[in-house]
């Protein structure tokens, strides 16, 4: 994959002042207004930039609900989670006319590039937006970290500190009741945060989509383990895991019109085959939405801002279509099209800490 | 209510060793294992008692079930969530022949008194152990804080600060996609955890068994709330919420055979009425049994500290049927007869401030 | 002590409009925005009143300087450390026309009444410019909790927890370097900070202001506890700490114009008598102003939310110069001449458990 | 750089059991445990290897100290701090007959490899005890980050986030009190943990060893700032952070033996230089021990868990003399004789996000 490095700019030969269009796209999550923040701080402060933010996502830039920005309205936010720009899950190109209202935000707004934070399709709408013509720079967050082309994206470090207290807490109820814990986190299309949280919080079992299970190996484990050295467990369930093909447990799920689980999730499907194969005292937690929400870990405040300054500095030298990254310990651009329609997954070294560890 | 001061005893006079059992009963939570400490640490150092833990609250009485329990033993557990005992939902003067076990095995183990940590079951345990003749002494535990004759009870104050956490994180999503967020917590008959995180975590709505709720009322609070100055709402619910008489909601729940709601919690039903009513995004956080593991607050480790020092000392006094409790600043006793079957509900001032502060 | 016991008011027969006056003075701590925030929302919601608000305490008073408070200033500011007013270390009473200036204020802006937020110093102002004769309610506020007439003051709670967090961070230092960690806190009259965060951190040695120390006594004790059972120790010393008379350690200290220790602190002496004595590797952790900043705990957020309604109420029936105090599970008013020049020190009981436990 | 990627070893066709030595040294950091458990679950789980630890380091090698290392001695140890072997800063190869004596002790306890956790200095050893014919592989640990060739070392994303909480706290006091606060963090060579928990507190000022500070210009930024938009300021200070040469600013430090600054810290002298040239109340802390202390964040435990693992695999291929190392995504090995000398310093980009957003 070609790399287009950041040079390190320590003066600027040329001034000139930009006007940028910033949002965010999709879920929430903590790390956002670090970079909304350094968006504002870079541009303003380094190159005289005027931000203008569309409120809602993708949404905002259609209806042109503009936020104004400055250095009054990022005061503190560095250690908030959410978005002051507020989200939502809205498509320009999944809806009538939606690419064509964009451009005219655009124009009447006399943009001369717009900034983006979102995951994948927000990532999509920016490739659609800037094949319509438009300066585009991406920064990605997923909780998910599935998004390709960078070790991390916003908002995953802090979920996975979050569910990995979460087991931490279970833990001691798990030993204390002699019980298996079952507990389900995010993670539709990749187990980054199961994995991650299951390898951190010490569980004896982790189910991510890399990695279709057996329940009949599971439920062995189990009952060896209860038998040989242990009265409890903990089992960690991405809600995409599923099960190995002819396995002998079959589910189906319902499903709701953003693809969300409504009924049936796999962790309330895993912890009842648990509980009538072995008889252990089982019990669910389903974490959902306080993975997503509050005050972002360092690691996502900083990941946020050097986005921010990154992106900011990208559409200064005329950068479109490309997504910041991190990469080892360097923040580069990577083209929107070399990641287009991927899922990043958990590498098999990973998998395997988390199954060598239980 | 007759208290019995604890006097400040700083040289003993007579030194004597006693055998004393210890367990701990009923659902686990934070702060047992410094209760469990203290017990040991002052029992050995203070005064040379010799303490026989039993594994799994009352059962392993019943069982004979011992763990030994010295200085080796309670290293570095103060931080530690859960019970190195091991607990148990069970009640001797519930099954046949359960109090008669627990006395043969008072006698086998030449016991010269017991300490047990508790809830309401184990309060009530201990009382009819007493009545058989057993010198007892009790600690109250319980994340719901509904022991009557203390202020605080073992566990409630982690309970609290898990709680107030996650609403401080569902409030960034709820604040970034405009949605009514609500949030379920403990409390069956009391709304202490509901009333005390929704304080502290800014919650919009909260909703406690105490106080009966309108749901028209609610969604009128919501509408106007909305229209007028906000775009989204927190809602705390105690578990043991329930609806007002003659009002428009009616609901049913299926219960376990421990009590603990299995289908239908106040919380879904709370959830999906405000999303009918009103329209808004609506999304539902059961907390579950997060709230009761993992590290225990300060609170809670000193809490449990005075309380095992205390049982010691009182035990070591002779006396008995009676429990360690928190009034203001100090540590009493109260006779075990005056808390009996009784529910410690939130006082009408808390209740005020949660819906002041709306 | 005649306590003032808050009726439970639900329904307001009569509805009248003030203008109150607030301030928070001395050092900042966690839980005065909840506060400050609980009076304008019960103040302006409640009663219809008109809050003003004063920058930097006494002095803001002195010199008229207004910060406007209304339902959009105090946004998201529960959860927020500090106080959004500011702050000094300024009392009227103790400069030239100090009160006459206070008086000029208050009449220049149609005060009826003031609410004011402080320690010592600040509670001692109080009470000076009630005498002039302004309605005058007063909420407690000092990390050290040594005011007299309530059992918690705002900030104290959060000092605790990040103290005890702070003897967690050291202890697995000690152990794994076997070196004695001495971590000074604060506490320059009583040790509540001390006595608390050393009983839950499973300090060995706890030395606070009440308690006068043994140097000899120190020696012997953790000469016998290194040979005997481990090799490590944790020794916990509030700033006030001082050797028993006729002790064979003597030290001066240098004091600032505040009264704040500039050199020699007693950690310093005490680290530096313990490594000379016992020639055990010991080292130094001075807490410092970590201790009274950031996010305040629930029951910080809690405490400040009550007192902040419990004193709007109070100036709202006509109250005056008394001050709100929790005791036990209620808030009460405590007249200012009761508490005036006292310092509420440690109890035996406390100190006792955190000697017990070492 | 020459890397010798992992294979994904997934079945292994060969069984041998090796008795293997693990140590750690050096100064210890949260995450080691986690380390250590890894490598006892790996070697005996996947390889059914012996593991022989050894108390405090290269000491203990050198005096026969052994500890066992079985199942039970791993229990709980994931999320506690510090390290269970014990560790201390003593070098081989720095004392006369050292390398003989570890020699003795591999030959006496028939050692096939060793695994060695620990900083330069530990590596360093590793290196001369390898050339001396022993199988040998390094794991890095250093809460200042600065081992070259691997992206992140043990300890090091635990003191960031400690160190973030503090310029959070002092945040809220800096802003109430209209101070300049000055954290004085760890880093004698490289300002990793200054720049990283800079940006993650949004400090306006960041002191790093790699960018030497120009006091005029600091002096100038800050009356420039106070006097334009803010009444507070956060300056982070990395303990080896030094004044531009020809700079106004000139000190010197006193060293003790381990070249730990004993007085004038650089914190100090930058605190009292602020305070003299602005007049603004200035306050200094310094985080001290609490940085390396408590319990490891998730990263840092995952990180230990995934060079355990990857250590085992090495040493039972025969590998030696190589060091456990994250680049990117992936844990890779690099040989010691690549590494040794040289300091990783914090990279430009990084540099320039901390002033840019300052």
């Amino acid at each position: 994959m070609a790399l287009v490095r950041l040079p390190t700019i320590t003066h600027h030969e040329t001034r000139f002042e930009l006007r940028i269009g910033l949002l965010t796209g999709g879920g929430d999550c903590p790390g956002l207004n670090a970079a909304i923040r350094a968006v504002v701080k870079q541009g303003m402060g380094e190159y005289g930039h005027t931000i203008i933010g569309f409120r809602n996502g993708w949404k905002g830039v259609v209806d042109g609900d503009i936020i104004p920005l400055g250095r009054q309205d990022i005061r503190n936010v560095l250690p908030v989670g959410g978005t002051l720009l507020g989200t939502a899950r809205f498509h320009p190109h999944a809806s009538d006319g939606g690419i064509d209202a964009v451009l005219a935000t655009v124009e009447a707004e006399r943009l001369d590039a717009m900034i983006c934070i979102g995951g994948d399709g927000t990532l999509h709408a920016a490739s659609k937006v800037a094949d319509a013509g438009v300066n585009i720079v991406a920064i990605p967050k997923t909780i998910d970290n599935d998004v390709e082309g960078t070790d991390l994206s916003i908002g995953f470090h802090t979920a996975v500190n979050i569910a990995t207290e979460a087991i931490d807490r279970v833990h001691t109820t798990a030993e204390s009741h002699n019980r298996v814990m079952v507990v389900e986190v995010m993670g539709r299309h990749a187990g980054w945060i199961a994995v991650n949280a299951g390898i951190a919080g010490g569980a004896e079992v982790v189910l991510a989509p890399e990695d279709p299970f057996d329940m009949d190996a599971i439920e062995k484990f189990l009952r060896h383990r209860h038998r040989a050295h242990a009265n409890f467990s903990i089992v960690v369930v991405a809600e995409g895991a599923v099960p190995r093909e002819g396995s002998s447990m079959n589910f189906t799920q319902e499903l709701g019109k953003y693809g969300e689980i409504i009924a049936g999730s796999i962790g309330e499907r895993v912890s009842a085959e648990i509980a009538k194969r072995t008889g252990f005292d089982t019990r669910l937690t389903v974490l959902g939405h306080v993975q997503r929400g509050g005050e972002p870990t360092p690691t996502d405040r900083i990941l946020g801002s050097r986005f921010g300054v990154a992106a900011v500095d990208a559409v200064s030298r005329g950068e479109s279509k490309v997504m910041t990254a991190l990469r080892g310990e360097s923040v580069v651009l990577v083209p929107l099209d070399e990641i287009a329609g991927k899922v990043k997954h958990v590498p098999a070294e990973l998998l395997r800490v988390a199954h060598a560890l239980s």
